[in-house]
């Protein structure tokens, strides 16, 4: 049994502050700036450039790759870590398109996190081929998948509503058609039992510093299916994916296996902070993060019904059609938002009009849900959220 | 005047170590650990996503981006950190290549660091339009530059000899062929005086943990020549780089200014750290730094010379026409170096034969070079390197 009281111990929260932003950006985990430190004292201010040997950090991004793979189902040696999710997206698409040379189709959906899109126009401009990007509303990405989608290209859990897409389902769709897949698991890695493996996903991309707490800015990582690796040609040929990079030869060759998505070198500060970080999943069980999840949700929802009449549930009603957030909307979002927010209660918004809440059990319970609760129905009941100063202030991520 | 003791008492240098490796990775900076402490504590633990703006964190790709601005001679608002100089290259190149739809030719030289080379190879099989890298000898490139060269990428400062290119010379020649430059300042921002804007470079890139300290794997910058800042089109158009990031529109329009080249979440940790080393160079003239380099280059170029007869020199003889590091051949190179690193005296070796030491004044003195000359000098007198555990060691960057 997972020991919720004891995981909450693990995680440096602020005293007076309920913290349900997790999903934007993880709190800071104890132990995680001791591990840094000694990266920086002992590691590069001892040992200099033969740390990158002597203190492991030449192999960190596969070793700690490994340690994701565990969580969303890879197997050793699929995945890896470096770079931004923006660049991982790119990366998995390049290779994809190539993979599928007679196709122009990238399918993906209005649900998607925009840099994801964004990441596929300008490579479909950079081709200029004919490529085009076409985005549906969630709900009929199934049946759009036909014969000419090069790639499906989804954010499992939508980052506004936290509709959670059917990853198995729609990869044996897509490859039935004979289409790629490309999942984002911004909002699952770390939120919900992921099994790449089992759904057959073709690449997997992510970001750390959401559920998995790796502070502003962490690396990503990417996931490929294994049969197929030897078959991706990286578009963003490096010298850390060259299959010897310190022979500095002129011409690049792919490393075998995943190292081949190692671009640039890697940020071992953050690294470092990412690998403290995961070990508050050691003894966790995935199945009983989900199981609570749900249920902290169902409580905000259910609260909010009761309490908030000016909220509307934008997220979906059913536990297992969602993520690990619950979002509502109101015509006033932001200042709503800001008025939570100098009160103690941490969420976000996202434009136009949706307050977002994750819901992170590692380090948030029912008490902390009912508190937000309690907070929300004050500002809307009080019209607190109506003052000049929450209506102005600039947009935070 | 610059004082070169007060620089050095500003590194955290292991005592008995003579460290001649900061032309690949510069040393601890005091200060930086504490910075570093602040942003994981302070900020991301106190503060947490609200950070992003109360914090600054959103605005330090650019604000600290002009920090290394004012150490190339770039103006305002036309320099921004993030990613790798991997990268960083690939978004240069990828503009340059389109600003010229009907040139085909990437003009480069064996100098160049095979990164660059490989990130061009692997843009020209994604285009398959026909272009071609061509590399030249160092010596070649002035009369390599015809008019169907689309872009001219050089590396200013070769990273295993130290030969310096004329960056305003070559640039000029390339702009009377009608095509762009961008320059690899890897080896030259913090090495010698750089002047973007004299030179009138359209694109530079560099690495931040050389010369200027940032630590491993800290983020590389781009600067784009303003008066084309609006005709790039950036290939990797990710969210950071829209003109309205939290919009969360559908479609990607590119930010005005040198922030359309920013891509994904900043690595804010790491920016940290660069931005606590960074203050080393306050009160600093790089004029003085260059001289004092040079003459650190002559004073091991003669002590070799005088006392090293197996050791070729590999740079240039003349200080005005190497950057900040010299270099010598051994066929025994990579075993000779281990017995070297063995006995404090810390340079690095490059495949085949390459013993490469960088010469950074702000921490590295006469006493320096005299002892690195003197181990040297033992260790090849008496054979010392010819042990089998300094031949069979795996290589380090």
């Amino acid at each position: 049994m997972t020991d919720f009281a004891a995981t909450r111990a693990l995680f440096d929260l602020p005293e007076g502050v309920t913290y349900l932003d997790g999903n934007s950006l993880g709190p800071l985990v104890r132990g995680v700036p001791e591990r840094v430190a000694q990266a920086m004292t002992d590691e590069w201010g001892r040992m200099l450039i033969t740390a990158w040997n002597k203190a492991g950090w030449m192999a960190a991004p596969q070793r700690i790759g490994d340690r994701i793979g565990r969580l969303i189902g890879a197997p050793e040696g699929t995945t890896v870590l470096g770079d931004t999710l923006t660049i991982k997206v790119y990366q998995a698409l390049a290779a994809a398109l190539e993979m599928r040379p007679d196709r122009r189709v990238i399918l993906s959906d209005s649900g998607n996190f925009p840099t994801d899109l964004y990441m596929a126009e300008g490579l479909i401009r950079s081709l200029d081929r004919g490529h085009e990007l076409r985005v549906v509303a969630p709900e009929e990405v199934a049946g759009a998948i036909g014969d000419d989608v090069a790639v499906l290209m989804l954010t499992q859990v939508d980052y506004r509503t936290g509709r959670l897409h059917d990853m198995a389902g729609l990869t044996a769709r897509a490859h039935d058609a004979g289409a790629l897949t490309i999942w984002d698991l911004a909002h699952s890695a770390g939120a919900l039992p992921v099994d790449v493996t089992a759904a057959n996903a073709d690449f997997a991309v992510g970001c750390t510093y959401k559920y998995l707490n790796s502070g502003p800015g962490g690396p990503a990582f990417i996931h490929v299916r294994p049969d197929l690796m030897e078959q991706v040609r990286p578009a963003l040929s490096g010298w850390l994916g060259h299959a010897e990079p310190f022979a500095f030869d002129l011409d690049y060759r792919a490393a075998p296996g995943i190292a081949r998505m190692r671009v640039g070198t890697p940020p071992i500060l953050q690294l470092a902070a990412l690998d403290a970080a995961l070990d508050v999943w050691d003894g966790v069980d995935m199945a009983e993060v989900r199981a609570a999840s749900q249920a902290l949700g169902q409580r905000m929802i259910e609260g909010v019904a009761a309490r908030c009449p000016a909220l509307q549930l934008a997220s979906p009603a059913d536990p297992d059609a969602r993520g690990s957030q619950v979002s509502f909307r109101h015509p006033e979002g932001y200042a709503v938002m800001q008025a939570l927010i100098d009160r103690g209660v941490i969420g976000d918004f996202r434009a136009p009009d949706m307050l977002r809440f994750g819901l992170t059990p590692l380090y948030i319970g029912a008490e902390d849900v009912d508190r937000a609760v309690d907070v929300l129905a004050e500002v809307l009941d009080g019209g607190l959220w109506d003052r000049p100063e929450y209506r102005a202030r600039a947009a935070v991520t």
